[in-house]
């Protein structure tokens, strides 16, 4: 046993490779299970099928947003992962935690296409359920971040500075999150709007400070 | 937009191997999830397993051609990644659009089975919804190539002749796919057929081309 | 046809690779699925749990006799893979008909189990509907590796009479499997155990003709 | 069995990947479909959402434990491989009969969730179920674990009293899930929470043991 540590040397990128395979696994699972909570109207004898489609436009748009959310979070992933070189188990646990939140996304993503038109408290309470779960990959995200950063897990040396403005992105992005939590007791229907424009903004965000750090 | 190429470096051979990865995923994951759609039977007490089974023939229809739908599209999708030498974020987002519309067709092809039958205007909607998923799948995969070719993420250098052939072999499929639209106005299971056909013969079309073009 | 096989170049092996990685997706998700059809026994008020479970014995049954076979396909798509070197549209469309037949199964497994204790004519159609989706799915094993010695895509050259041994044995394990169909309609419960044998014993066959070969 | 190891030529690691791959792909499925047994409560008209919610929480316990489980078995199922150079049919056999407890374990997941309230046998019997399912888990790792070092397939050489210590290790891990059937009638709960602890347990030891190794 005690020479389980010298294998930590020229295989520690499959480690990290391994890693990022059965996270696409459940990235690429957890995204096309959210096809089984669409469900086929079941229209009134005198109702037509193309309204009763329409009625159901909160699972297509809670459908629309979960998918961008994953993609989004599958593509900050593996950002993310390419600028990581070695992985220990800290790291495994705390992608585990990640893949606990992205796992489970379909069950809330459900309970808010449920209950978005409902007129009560229950609308929020969903909404707010679906904005936790949201936020708590979004600690999950900055929390690798942190230990990837403070391991020397990175293939590329910052300096404190950069280091800060890092983590400092990645808690912005969470505070975004928690902040839709609130929101939820609003408006359900604003919130998930919100979700998807975040999304989307999200990637774009990304996208704007990879080409500008490379530059 | 312009400043997405500037990403590329060393590292993105391995980019463009997990966006592979993740793809086969999702592809692998919807095309085993249609399987779900299929019910067991349950016979009237007078009525037998075999007659129940084949009066579900819609089922069974609608799973083929779907299977043969994804498959094709993922041996496609398998012959345009093995030219793409880079991946760029803007490839990452609309190979998500692709997957997107990918991960959805369960949905339509249950919708399909469920109202192929019905002798009202249900029939041709639920036709029509399918038709349209698979229209904006190719309208995905056509804005994909004209990407990777606009942002010169290829492997090989076409000629702008050779470029706009390309283009256009898949501005044709699209309008297939788009006509089918229409089709499923005038007959529900003829569209179910065509989808059935285009899809083996999209599958032998792509082969041809591409042995021609390595001769 | 003939000149599917002038598309073979540089890149081929890791053509090989992505067919591997998916149908090691269709496999992966196809034997896990079979657990959604295991369902929580619902015993009557004055019913204990334990002889509720025992009752769902057909379940639990068909599900090992279906992870068996298809944890064995699966071995036995990795031996025949590891074989091939090369690979063309036609292996890409041979596999994926190999793959229809591997998604499937959890359809005719759920059917099997649930007319396993029927005494009409119905548990041997269920039986049949089983055997046939295993005897189709041996006919394209068959394919395939008559498709890949015939295009010179393996990676060793066999004698014309080793080429006639391979392709017999393949031969053989498809007559069993056809054999089992007309079994069928003497005893279904009979009729699935003889399958599980079979799997083990195609599994303990191969390694025992793999073996002698290698000395 | 003796000849087994001759097979052992220099694919083998594309072997040992391949292995590794499909059972990343059933790890990742089996984790990631524990969501489908979450259910949208559904609460009675003069009811709110939240306290149904909180009222499921057995269903959200068996969940982050079978979740827990699975991850922590993934990284030794990783952790055990990476010193594993070369494959043979048995261990291939052998990781079939641990991913078969694996692929199953959302069954009884499921059980439990829904018996463990109940105030007769019944939610002991579930318990047991469950535990029985991990115990044949850890039965099935100690096999391989056992068959690898018989064979030679790790990378490097143990001394024998290394390697009985590496596999009495297993057997205890195996003894503590053995032990949880006999809680399982004293206490449901207590049995479900001591495998949650026991889960992150098991992931710490581990973790302590390699760094220490590394020290």
């Amino acid at each position: 046993m005690s020479d389980w540590v010298t294998v930590a040397t020229q295989s520690d990128l499959a480690d990290t490779s391994r890693i990022e395979a059965f996270s696409d696994g459940v990235f690429a699972i957890a995204i096309t299970l959210l096809v089984l909570e669409l469900h086929i109207p079941e229209p009134e004898p005198d109702e037509r099928l193309w309204p009763a489609l329409v009625q159901e436009w909160p699972q297509f748009a809670a459908y629309l947003t979960s998918f961008a959310v994953l993609g989004i979070m599958w593509v900050n992933h593996h950002s993310m992962f390419r600028q990581i070189r070695r992985a220990d188990r800290g790291l495994m646990f705390l992608n585990l935690l990640l893949l606990l939140w992205t796992a489970l996304l379909p069950f809330p993503t459900n309970l808010f296409a449920e209950y978005l038109r409902d007129d009560t408290i229950d609308a929020h309470v969903a909404a707010a359920v679906y904005s936790t779960n949201l936020t708590l990959a979004a600690i999950a995200f900055s929390l690798i971040w942190w230990h990837v950063l403070r391991s020397h897990l990175v293939d590329h040396n910052l300096t404190p500075s950069e280091q800060r403005a890092s983590v400092l992105r990645y808690s912005i992005g969470t505070l975004f999150y928690a902040a839709c939590i609130g929101l939820s007791f609003i408006s359900a229907p604003v919130t998930l709007l919100v979700q998807f424009v975040l999304a989307l903004y999200y990637g774009f965000e990304q996208l704007r400070t990879r080409s500008s750090a490379v530059a």
